[in-house]
């Protein structure tokens, strides 16, 4: 998508043994890229977080074996290749992404009888996540712009509302994102829309990340508290509402950031569509737990204790609570699927009715 | 309520000629008391709003006539009055309260026929409101307490969970407060509670005025974001739910801060009771608008670019969003009566029904 009117990705080969990527650290206030040359460095990145997001994390993983490979001279590849893996895998053991794209892209490899053929074989499995990766999203995009464009042939020319929670765009995947997918498609056809963006507290991953996405690919947006979202829908400002997902279970409920079931439970009182944007690999067919039973993550509270911005040029975090206060900080929480309206896929839109989960549960194994 | 284990009131009579009120600009990081001791003072505590909340604003300008008077020799006591009624009235216009204390507190003196009479009749008639406040919040607290009792005897003992939003304590009143009330009045009759406190973004009024509150007063709390709310209320952790209002209309819907209907709304899903407590005074029995079309106020978006706390010491505000982004912010919102359990007033609970709204509004007439 574009930065400054450039088109980026979040991570790409600059050149052979040269990772460039976007430091998303330093977003919104600062744009800077980076660049890894050895596994080391790209390890360095993804502790740091200056990577994050799913779809992004297994690219980075993947680009990170190729840097071991170009670093090492044939007779140690498979050695280093294996401890690329492992310090990999060490950096954020939660994030199945990595493991994943780096096990498919070692496993690409392992029929290769020279350390050349490895090379060969090993880059070629690089592109192909990668660009796997970029058409999954693309293809939710263009499932998702067909909602929107039906929204805006209802709405002759007035503008398509579009709300939003989290960042569920380009910067967490290589290039288009998920939920913010459809919007950047539809945007691109030269469909007149806005979106209102929920500052997602208490990360602030929307008014951060999700406005300086929107901001830099030209589209029409206004931040929102996430206690606004409510008084937005109530009001008819609001047509449709897309948002990622963490996980889905079997039955369609779904596991996303704190603050999406709230939106949910308005966006139904009101009959305003409400849908998941997500690739297929987000389902786990094998969980039936109950929306009151997913476990959710707790992460530290320090996160509702403060909050994080610019001052005088330096991002700094302040304390909002006074000193001693308690505080609990859920990260998750789980929309049953009787609130959706439909999933989002990269093989296309399927309604959220146990018809509609079976149906998307065939093509997804059925291409898996 | 107690600060440090002491009894306190937002603001009180230290001596003749001087009020003291606690300067609400500087917690929940610093408590300090400060003093006026002249009208001029006390229109800069409430314009600087060191002294915020529409009952402690009409507190604050009935004591600010009587530094005024108390100030102003025989002769110019009338002149003195009328000058500090206009002073006090334009500090915040739209703060109905102080003109209400302030026309109230003039009509009670209008049969003097002597200084000494008007200087008699003035000091009696700011105590009779002051007090008059004090004694509402304090039946609002005892009428909520026995939601929370009942509550408390079904959990046989285990703490029950009360959620609250925004700060409706005692600081934005004399003492006691209203949504608060009922919770301070349980504490204090030693049944076992504990307090999720929805921080209330933009201006953070939970996590920072209300958390003090509870802490100051030893009752058990937690700070969540206002996203996380949904999630507490579909895991069953939340008992009941107290909010306070800006204004009511006649047929029930309340008008409260922004945020508000979302809770509602998820504890209206999971059957959780949700109660307004609020004086008979915030009903506007002449409003028949419908929740969609009652006039909702917005402030500045500034409020959603920053967040403020404390950073080494000193109070500061950081930006969240990147420079250039648009933000709206709409500061309160409508929760229709069809949500809401009932209304915890002075006069009583009564239930958010037609029956219960028209005895509400009878007992309202009967006592103005």
């Amino acid at each position: 998508m574009l930065v400054n009117g450039v088109p980026y990705r979040t991570i790409w080969r600059r050149h052979e043994g040269a990772i460039a990527f976007i430091d998303q650290n330093l977003l919104p206030h600062r744009f800077a890229i980076k660049e890894a040359t050895s596994v080391e460095e790209m390890a360095e990145a993804i502790r740091h977080m200056s990577i994050r997001g799913a779809i992004a994390l297994g690219a980075a993983a993947a680009y990170g074996l190729e840097l071991a490979a170009h670093r090492a001279p044939d007779t140690e590849l498979p050695a280093a290749l294996h401890h690329a893996a492992t310090l990999l895998k060490q950096t954020r053991p939660t994030a199945v992404n990595i493991a994943w794209a780096t096990d498919s892209v070692l496993e690409a490899t392992a029929e290769a009888t020279t350390p050349q053929e490895l090379r060969h074989l090993l880059r070629t499995a690089v592109d192909k996540l990668v660009n796997a990766e970029i058409e999954r999203c693309r293809r939710i995009g263009e499932h998702g712009m067909h909602i929107i464009k039906s929204l805006a042939e209802k709405k002759e020319g007035a503008p398509v509302n579009i709300l939003t929670h989290c960042n569920a765009g380009w910067l967490g995947c290589v290039d288009y994102g998920t939920a913010l997918a459809p919007i950047y498609v539809a945007a691109n056809n030269g469909i007149q829309l806005h979106v209102w963006v929920s500052e997602t507290r208490p990360r602030n991953q929307g008014s951060a990340l999700t406005a300086w996405e929107l901001h830099q690919h030209g589209i029409p947006y206004s931040v929102v508290t996430d206690n606004a979202c409510g008084h937005l829908i109530q009001r008819g400002l609001v047509d449709v509402a897309f948002v990622g997902a963490d996980r889905i279970t079997r039955r369609g409920d779904t596991a996303n950031k704190i603050g999406t079931y709230l939106k949910a439970l308005a966006c139904h009182a009101h009959g305003v569509p409400f849908y998941v944007a997500a690739p297929t690999s987000s389902f786990d067919w094998s969980s039936h737990a109950k929306p009151g039973h997913i476990p959710i993550e707790e992460r530290s509270s320090d996160e509702v204790h403060t909050a994080t911005g610019i001052y005088q040029g330096t991002l700094i975090t302040v304390r909002i609570t006074p000193e001693g206060a308690t505080a609990w900080n859920p990260s998750f929480d789980v929309t049953p699927v009787e609130l959706l309206s439909g999933f989002i896929t990269e093989h296309g839109v399927f309604p959220a009715t146990i018809e509609g989960l079976e149906e998307l549960a065939a093509y997804a194994h059925a291409s898996s």
